[in-house]
């Protein structure tokens, strides 16, 4: 829909155009099919061919307006580099591209140098293409811009697109040669990504290790494990359940210790400073990327949509809110501007829709909530001994398998919902419709992800109510209640079956499994044998094979998946510190994953420059921002944290844990249950239950005031508020000083920068001065040729 | 101590070396004083004069390395200029810099073209300059670098040091021509300060007055001075106090609601809001400003401290840290590089030295204390009944007072202290000398202005125990309670009398007094009366009487002042929404007071360029975060505000605000007084006092646990820091909304610099066809003549 543009990576060889286009094809036979076509004289590869598609014919745009600095630049650097040597020390040499350096240096100089050489061709010809516009815009102008390049591959494959080679760099500059600078700057940055992920594993697991250690000497599930301590929990349905031993909650008690431990606090804060380290490695990677890859002076261009694309948009927009007024110049063949009030009705329609589908999102979690309710409520009815027993397991895991589902499948309808919404704002250029997609791309996805999430984090089991007194929804079902050491279990395999499920599932089957599918459909339609198919490829030239691959289509969806999985491993890693651990081994595959399908999946895609990540460096920003107040509520609302240190310095008579369970548990006297809800086998423990406890900070029912919040509860919660506080704003605080100890900009890139300049005022100078000297010899050999223009006036007499 | 550097603005003429330089002293009866010194012939005016002492000669170091860059701008921007008219809008006009013209236009063309002239001439020379730097460097080596311009400063005078056009925008492009960039945005950004004060200020000033309005109907001070609600308070002070009566608190409590209301809720989130707004505001003024002033492609040159003064710093550091193994490379005359192990003594130094003069200034505030609570005591123990009444505004005014005499007094000896340890880690270059220096004053200064507040606003009040277990310091002082109504009043009257004071002794006193005392004990000291001296005036040059003048001694002072102010000003609005309005009184006078010194008392200070504020614009976005943080903690803690609310919605029998004052009251048995404690006149309210009151939320003396914190305080502590969370957030999330909605470039200046981009690429790219052509027709005038360069070596063949 949107006009490509190509950069000056991409440029048609003007050759091409010097020797008749049909040698290529006459030329098959003499060459063979794996040495690639050559021309006429059987000597000359070809080094680009254009295919296309004659029906389709497409406006083309070009951009011209950088050769000028970047030439400037060029020699700049190359003169730079013969001064050097002496006195000023070069700029370090980037790890990575010095590391694919290293290996190409000692056992493929040639193939190196047959690349640089390579280049250096595309780009002078990319300069002869400037010059002779006129003759080459004709013949652009028939074709679509599909090159198939058939330069060597094989080197990105080897070095890059194999799992055998994950533990080493990226050779980011090759990627950047072959890809252009926005695809290398993806790779860079889900290098840098990965390898930042390397400590937060290891913390990670160390803090899981720890929590796997002190389990045994964990007091508050040593308690509820104890079968001395006889405690009578009160029914967790109505009717249908009956009373409980605590004591059956052991197993959740002992694996939550796993997460719920003070080393989970230190890894919070922990991770909300590596997310702060992270955004500044990055920003200095880039800044170097951008320095060796010279584009500190880089301005993107904002291209506009093409006129085509617009007027089509317009046109199905107008219709769509019946603008007639707008239609009418436009179908003159004139320039359409749309004022706010035309834009108004889209704007609107996108809020709407927005808003309308979050809310869906809330209904389907909603929906999954009352599932696990009504599914518990059978299943405690049923007869069945075997189903009871798994009642906890089975209802946890097929809620968290359909919210799964769920997810992936909402997850394909917003993006071609949000490629629509954005289509109707008819956005003026390319950067802005990209923006625009991928903002509202992101807000769907992640309310998608995330909000089965923060529902078990923060909404679940906080609006139960009490015995006797219970939250009921639609009708006589009644809010699910917490496991008894909090809901953090439950987030934890929400959050492992989310990540593992999403990665697995949208990773190999989506990534890897559909386009193999795709491939066998149009396979079986050729109505072909492999035998025969085999063949055909065969007689195939390696551009017509390409031209069967998909194409590409973009980057946004790859830097969606790792955004959605930077947000999984910073905003709830307070709750499942292995995250950054299965983000690691997910990433180390998915690069390689990624590397494959680009090389040899999808057809080459057009090469675009970028000098910066864009506006996913504004989300990962935001979202490392967000990360921190979630972390603390997390911390302090979700898990047992503070209500332990509250009791063991407030409460505790002798200073230690023991007691705890007691004093977290509140009475209730099976007298008050509303009529209709007591358990129907009261006698199921054996004995008659006076008295039985529930998890909450309320008071005794012979007190004054029954069942009223207690004062513990007003203390607990003032102290879950406090630790928010607390750790907002020193994390924050701490977050700000990491960004302001670590320099943006690499000290050696920024001397290097700042002597560029000063070479460059120094070279114009020169140059000057060796114009005016040629002048005056010009001028003393015809001494009768007027000066036409005066020193004064020359625009640029420095 | 500082070598001082010379930018492009200004320059020695080179006329005045062709000329014989006592030309200047002959011509001096031939012209009269009034006209100012010509050149021989009579015609020619001196624009400078060099004046310097010959006893102290420093080293000298010039700027060079911006001519190139800035040529080039000057003539793109002039041929864009030449293009312009038809497509391209032009910039919008600088309201301050067109306000000027437009004044000029009208009536002074003939001065401004003059200015003009001046001012492309100085340019001129300094190119010229630049080319013979070996005759220059001589003349320059053996001179200070005091420049009195003899440029008319008349039109600065009148249209902008005098306060009689203080309604009118300054001439900022003015001022900067006559005093440089740095000077100029100093001046651009009070202004831009003090016009962003005036919304605040009028809002400030309703909500102030919405408080005067709705005193009468605020039913918690209603119920304080109704005399039917008898309630009996605890005595304030052990034994020489008695218990008193709630409704002598009447006045106070009034009094508190004009600042404690629910407008000022509003009010603060308005000025977080505010202070982003400013921010963003100042930024883009910021750049159009660079734009005007031709500084978008300028860059900051590290201007290294002149060796002489790190020669003469390293010798004093060494010594006093006895560092011998520096001294000896030192004085073989080499350069000396200090590492990490030599500035350790120094940065540790200045550390403890910080943290040490911090609590220097924690001990002032609690000496402050101590002096209130003892006079207090002592005034209550004196039998003089009119000092007994009025013991509370005596005792208030006086530490006030007090204070504030403290921290003047230590303000001046914090800012010395600074500069001593700034220059004991010998910073590099004069850049990050000033920063260093800036931060430490910064630091000191602010803990000075405002550990008073902070005392008052978070800690007063909450240390003092309860009746029967009071909190004693020092033997037997018990700490100071706040009035009934919360410790809000007293906060009000400690900031205004801070600002107050603060502005008008330091401003008035400090800024136009000493000056004017130091001229006046010169003139003692040369032993003439007021008409000999006025003769001897008459006689004097103008560069001779401006030699008298005091020096210039930087804008950091300056800066700072405006810094502390604006804290006043954001972080603890909620208590005083006045302080905009006080601030945007005293900025109308600092603006021309400033003019007034800058034009008149000092000597022109040497124009240094400066794309920004630097530092400056680091600690305001710091206060300005930190603002929104104490001002929930001042809604929170300090003021009534969030205990109505919960009263309101938890306690209240019928929703209304009726019987609150009686729930924020504790009970007390005064049976419970600790022995020795009890007044010594019980009987003083004339009956006999059973049960006391005091502000607290405890149990009652007969709950099972008599004088424990209640639910109430606990229940009302959480909503307190609830509150304290959702501000903090709401505040920051609408703060970086606002940030993102407004460009930090304005609109037409990008366009602008992009296009100047493209026409620089394009203006060289005709320039090099240009010269091709040039050498070709050259070589075919000359075919025997070799080419020296194959045009693929010229370094910018574009």
């Amino acid at each position: 829909m949107i006009c490509q543009h190509v950069s000056i990576k991409t440029i048609i060889p003007l050759s091409l155009s010097s020797q008749p286009l049909n040698s290529l094809k006459s030329d098959e036979a003499a060459s063979g099919p794996k040495q690639g076509p050559t021309f006429q004289d059987g000597q000359r590869r070809v080094d680009y061919v254009l295919t296309y598609h004659i029906q389709k014919p497409r406006s083309f745009r070009r951009k011209t307006s950088h050769f000028g600095d970047y030439r400037i630049l060029r020699s700049l650097r190359r003169s730079l580099s013969m001064m050097r040597g002496r006195d000023t020390p070069p700029p370090k040499e980037d790890p990575e591209v010095a590391a694919h350096k290293h290996r190409l240096d000692y056992h493929e100089d040639d193939k190196r140098f047959r690349q640089t050489e390579f280049e250096d061709n595309l780009r002078e010809m990319g300069l002869e293409l400037e010059k002779d516009e006129g003759r080459i815009n004709l013949f652009i102008r028939k074709v679509t811009t599909l090159f198939y390049p058939l330069l060597s591959c094989q080197i990105l494959y080897e070095e890059w697109a194999s799992y055998s080679v994950f533990y080493k760099y990226q050779p980011i500059g090759l990627i950047r040669k072959y890809f252009g600078e926005k695809i290398g700057l993806y790779f860079a940055w889900l290098g840098v990504y990965t390898q930042m992920l390397i400590p937060a594993a290891i913390v990670g697991a160390i803090v899981f290790l720890y929590g796997c250690a002190t389990v045994d000497n964990d007091i508050p599930s040593m308690e509820i494990c104890d079968p001395r301590n006889n405690i009578t929990m009160c029914p967790l349905c109505d009717r249908a359940c009956s009373y409980w031993k605590l004591k059956t909650a052991c197993g959740t008690a002992r694996a939550s210790h796993l997460f719920d431990n003070p080393a989970t606090v230190f890894f919070s804060i922990f991770m909300a400073l590596w997310a702060a380290m992270f955004m500044e490695h990055w920003k200095r990677r880039q800044m170097r990327l951008n320095y060796i890859w010279d584009l500190t002076g880089f301005e993107e261009e904002e291209v506009s949509l093409c006129p085509y694309t617009t007027a089509s948009l317009l046109l199905y927009v107008c219709s769509y809110f019946s603008l007639d007024y707008v239609l009418i110049p436009l179908f003159q063949d004139k320039k359409v501007k749309l004022t706010c009030t035309d834009r108004a009705p889209a704007y609107m329609t996108g809020l709407f829709t927005m808003l309308f589908m979050v809310g869906v999102t809330f209904a389907v979690v909603f929906g999954v909530i009352l599932y696990r309710i009504s599914i518990r409520a059978a299943l405690h009815m049923s007869s069945n001994p075997t189903a009871r027993t798994n009642i906890r397991a089975t209802v946890k895991g097929t809620a968290a398998v359909i919210n799964l589902v769920i997810i992936i499948i909402m997850d394909e309808v917003y993006g071609a919902l949000a490629r629509w919404l954005t289509l109707l704002e008819v956005p003026k250029t390319d950067k802005s419709f990209e923006e625009r997609l991928i903002i509202k791309t992101f807000v769907l996805k992640f309310a998608n992800a995330f909000s089965p999430i923060v529902y078990l984090a923060f909404f679940r089991g906080r609006m139960v109510g009490r015995p006797g007194d219970y939250l009921y929804v639609i009708g006589s079902y009644r809010m699910e209640e917490c496991a008894h050491a909090g809901c953090l279990m439950e987030l934890c395999i929400q959050l492992c079956i989310t990540m593992l499920g999403k990665q697995l599932i949208q990773n190999n089957l989506f990534e890897i499994g559909i386009p193999k599918i795709k491939k066998l459909i149009r396979r079986r339609k050729s109505d072909m044998d492999s035998q025969q198919q085999e063949d055909y490829n065969m007689t195939l030239q390696r551009h017509e094979k390409d031209h069967f691959l998909g194409p590409f289509v973009g980057l946004s969806p790859e830097y969606m998946e790792m955004i959605i999985q930077f947000g999984m491993v910073t905003l709830f890693v307070a709750s499942f510190p292995l995250a950054p651990l299965f983000a690691l081994l997910n990433n180390i595959i998915e690069i390689r994953l990624d590397a494959k399908k680009f090389v040899t999946e999808v057809r080459r895609p057009i090469a675009g420059s970028a000098k910066d990540i864009g506006i996913w460096y504004n989300l990962l920003r935001g979202l490392s921002k967000v990360a921190v107040i979630v972390n603390a509520f997390v911390i302090s609302f979700t898990s047992d944290f503070i209500p332990r240190l509250v009791y063991q310095y407030m409460y505790s008579p002798d200073g230690s844990m023991h007691g705890f369970v007691n004093h977290t548990l509140s009475y209730f006297n099976v007298s008050d249950f509303q009529p209709g809800t007591a358990p129907l086998q009261p006698m199921h423990l054996g004995y008659e239950v006076q008295i039985c406890r529930y998890k909450d900070y309320r008071e005794t029912p012979w007190s004054n005031t029954p069942y009223d919040l207690s004062k513990e509860f007003w203390a607990i919660l003032a102290c879950r508020l406090a630790f928010v506080v607390v750790f907002q704003n020193v994390v924050m605080l701490m977050s700000d000083f990491v960004d302001w100890l670590i320099p943006d900009i690499p000290k050696d890139i920024s001397l290097q920068i700042h002597k560029e300049k000063i070479l460059m005022v120094e070279l114009f100078m020169k140059e000057e001065e060796g114009k005016k000297l040629l002048r005056d010899s010009h001028a003393k050999q015809s001494p009768l040729q007027p000066r036409s223009r005066p020193a004064s006036h020359t625009p640029s007499n420095c």
